[in-house]
This record gives C-alpha cells, sequence and structure tokens, in this order.
C-alpha cells in the first residue's frame, strides 16, 4: 500500500481555497497587481496602457472582481467630469509579495520553458 | 507630472512573461503542483481524486501542458498494462515554492476577502 500524505483539510475550506486560487491565480489580476505595485493612484486609462495587451472589457472585469474581494480600492474624485482612479488596498499590497514572486519564478525559467518546449514540439512530430 | 515608475523592460521579454504568467499562474497548474510536491510518483486516476473538482478532459489538459513547459515528468513503466506515472521535474519543483505562497496568502484572507465580497455585494443591492 502506498503511503498517503496527511489529509486534515476542512473539505469547505478546502472548496474556497480552491475557488480563491482561482480567483487570484489570474494572469491579469497579477499584472494589474504588479501596475499597480508603485502605490500611485491609476486612471483606468493609464492602466490600460500599462498592462500591455488587455482590452478594455478584461480590464473593467478585473478592476471589478479585484474591487470586490477588496484587492483595489476605487477613489471617485468630486471633480467636474468625475475623476476615478484606482489603487491597491492594504490587503492588495500584502497580495503583490506573492504574487510578484510567482512573476519573478517565470522570469527566472523563462529559457528553460522556451527549450522544454522546443524538446517537447520536437518529439511530438 | 505624475513620477513615472522606471521602464527599462525589454518588451519581447515582457510578452513572454506576460504569456508565462498566463500559463503558470492557472488554478488547476497550481493544484496539480500543489497535489504533487510531496514527491510521489502518481497515476492519472490518483491525481484526479486528489484534485478536486478538476473534469478528465481539463486533467488531461493542463498534465500535458506541463510536461511540455518542463514542469511534469510523464514516466511509462514497460508493464502489461503499461503503467504511466507523472511526478514534478526539478523545475516543477523548484515552482511550487511561489505557488504555494499564493495558496498560503489565499488561506491567510480568505475571510477578509469573503467579508470584502458581502460588503460589496451589500452595497451594489
Amino acid at each position: 500500500m502506498s503511503k498517503q500524505p496527511p489529509e486534515n483539510t476542512d473539505p469547505r475550506v478546502e472548496a474556497l481555497v480552491n475557488q480563491l486560487i482561482g480567483r487570484v491565480a489570474d494572469k491579469w489580476t497579477m499584472l494589474v497587481v504588479e501596475e499597480m505595485a508603485h502605490g500611485e493612484e491609476l486612471r483606468f486609462t493609464e492602466l490600460g496602457r500599462r498592462v500591455s495587451g488587455i482590452s478594455q472589457k478584461m480590464l473593467t472585469q478585473t478592476l471589478r472582481q479585484m474591487e470586490r474581494d477588496g484587492l483595489v480600492t476605487r477613489t471617485i474624485h468630486p471633480v467636474i467630469p468625475p475623476k476615478v482612479e484606482y489603487s491597491l488596498s492594504k490587503m492588495g499590497k500584502s497580495f503583490h509579495e506573492p504574487a510578484s514572486a510567482l512573476g519573478t519564478w517565470a522570469l527566472d525559467n523563462l529559457e528553460r520553458i522556451d527549450q522544454a518546449r522546443a524538446k517537447y514540439d520536437t518529439a511530438a512530430n
């Protein structure tokens, strides 16, 4: 019989973590957090410029989910016309650390992954 | 004028990292890595049991991508019937650390996010 790793996690907690990982382990969420990590308040258009490749629709959706999750604070400045700015909440800032570690890992392993893919694709054809 | 953060990243590197984050910042990839992190070789069916909620099709696709990226090693044992087992490569093991940090963050902030969502949803209705 094979030895099983300890399994003492509450299945409800597991389901929630699973769902939450699905939310935060999201490319656009991570890239938006990275761009916001400098601490500035940013407008929608400026964010869109910084996160290369994101569509308006996807940025709207990502920001709304991040606001709902409490990662992003949306501030409406009472000027005419109203100015809306986004910044990381305290929790959003704490999320930057693990998100950034994953980005660093990706950067460090870029070449290795590229090589693995080339090898795999050659073997498959 | 607002101060801009330094932007000295090669756009090609940025595009690759962006694409790679899209690959590894994937819920199923992270959950599969977590289950494999104990170091055992696992069969497809056993992995499917451990990663709760994953479909056969999604597990097949996730494992294939992870193998292509060099994160997972697929071993075919020459027995009858052939026995196929999956384990983390050295690079896959190094990926476990940042992936796991993200999972820990999710677990630590579960309640806060739950509360933020409830507040947001109340305000929206």
